[in-house]
């Protein structure tokens, strides 16, 4: 599909939060934080996701409004309505079409592709996606490594349909989901299962949930057969792939795709140490730091490529 | 886009609850419930979400799996994981792609936009769009008039690719949001906003709230206006509209469309009376009751239409 990311945004919380900060509320140490999670330090943001995605939203619009706002956030700020609303409502706009779409820590890259295919039917030509989580709202202390994981954080990007001489298009996209693993990430709280309201809903159910193991074990399997079913279909060499942008889920999971022997190590743009996971945010902070940085360039070939809760992984390739 | 919906799903929970039951609880009189909201009973799902819109799905799929399984809600079952994997879980699935398109009770017109898009790019050959809601799970006993309107149900449709030389399409579609309108309609809780952990988020904060005669106010006057612009756009007569889905608001709003002078009061489909407002499950359940009876007939030129918290105006003209 013909379409061009004409525009990244970021907001990066000033406050950071270093693993021996952290240390001492769960019980463990720095050294034991940084090993397990591969992260070094984190940001908390002191703003509500509404305010730090309009502030990636106008960061990635460049004064230019757009003809549809989709939120791609793992977390909402509240149960109704969908978070885009309250983004357009930061923003100063009025009157743009705005909904969401949800797929936990793959929002980001299921938008991208929704607002492709979007641009594709004509019904739009200008989509800001912006994906903002605070996840250092829904740590569970008690669950010491996930908790050790989570940090807050916010990107954008502005797809625009582009002319079909010009090179930059979405090749490829797969996902696939496996209920199978749906209790190992959750928040169940929150909606009509574990309701606010409900004597039995507790505080744990309320917070973020993780069989980090249980889940690494089937991602690295899954995300290996998807990545070599990409280079299968679209019949790339894994040598033209210019940048791998995966969900920073952890530190071992970034490793993963460093060490699995089918992209160079420096291919992989890893912000894990220094943000932490922030959900859906996470892809995209990664894609729009490397941007901004000038690593990744017009023409190259991106794939972005992560897991989320479901379990689902999914992949996008785009020639930026 | 040349879509069409091949199938149709129910779930509409045994359980009635008459607005003589509800009136003792919020201190109003039958007489007054019937009134105010248009709403004479409405069921009370003893089953959860997921179990509601996994028995609809499966109604409408007739033992042939989709290729993607859009939830489009409401509320969800809970924060993390997205509902689609409960009902893609509870349906005996594994390894299709699912996820979530939200904008309250506008979810079903914007997810079948989007899977009519995502037929048109060729992405997916058959999308199974659920929408499930207990919006009796939300009721604030203290707002007799919000309270007197919600109800439970699930519905859901089969989306299909179609052949050139076939009639059913998916002709026009258009929405609008106005986030000066964002607190008029809402759940503060369940996100980051009103953490459910939060000291000071209250049980108001995690029930419905919502201003009816504000929304009434702005809803009458836009809906009338994308209904105008629907008719100059396609250039249709509106005589040739065979059916108008709406949402199932209120009694008000339904009859605000019947007594518009635009269409026959006829061709208004109207459940409210019997089933109150499903939050996101009610057009869907409004249009599969329609197809189940005989009143929507193949060729049919059907106009989805309704208004969500946000406030959003939506609309979608298909031939069935």
């Amino acid at each position: 599909m013909k379409v061009k990311i004409n525009g990244v945004g970021l907001y990066l919380p000033p406050k950071i939060q270093t693993s021996a900060d952290l240390a001492p509320m769960i019980g463990r140490s720095a050294k034991w934080i940084h090993e397990k999670s591969g992260v070094k330090e984190r940001r908390i943001s002191e703003l509500d996701v509404d305010i730090m995605g309009a502030i990636a939203g106008k960061d990635a619009l460049n004064n230019k409004p757009p003809d549809l706002i989709i939120n791609a956030s793992g977390v909402p700020k509240q149960t109704i309505p969908d978070t885009s609303i309250f983004y357009q409502k930061e923003m100063g706009y009025e009157g743009i079409p705005s909904f969401s779409v949800h797929s936990t820590c793959l929002s980001f890259i299921t938008a991208l592709h929704t607002a492709s295919s979007l641009i594709h039917s004509k019904t739009y030509k200008r989509i800001l996606i912006i994906s903002a989580d605070r996840g250092t709202r829904g740590r569970n202390f008690k669950e010491p490594e996930s908790s050790s994981l989570l940090g807050d954080g916010a990107a954008a990007v502005v797809l625009e349909a582009t002319k079909p001489h010009n090179k930059n298009e979405l090749i490829y996209y797969n996902m696939k989901t496996w209920p199978s693993g749906s209790a190992l990430t959750e928040v169940r709280g929150g909606g009509t299962n574990k309701h606010p309201q409900d004597p039995d809903t507790n505080s744990a159910d309320n917070l973020f949930s993780m069989d980090g193991p249980a889940v690494y074990k089937i991602a690295r399997k899954q995300v290996s057969r998807m990545i070599l079913e990409t280079l299968n279909i679209t019949g790339l060499d894994p040598k033209s792939i210019d940048w791998i942008v995966p969900h920073q889920a952890s530190g071992k999971a970034i490793e993963a795709y460093r060490s699995a022997g089918i992209f160079d190590e420096d291919k992989v743009i890893d912000i894990v140490s220094e943000f932490g996971n922030c959900v859906a945010a996470s892809l995209p902070m990664a894609f729009s730091i490397a941007v901004k940085e000038g690593r990744i360039k017009r023409g190259d070939l991106v794939l972005m490529i992560g897991t989320g809760a479901g379990l689902s992984v999914a992949c996008s390739l785009i020639r930026y």
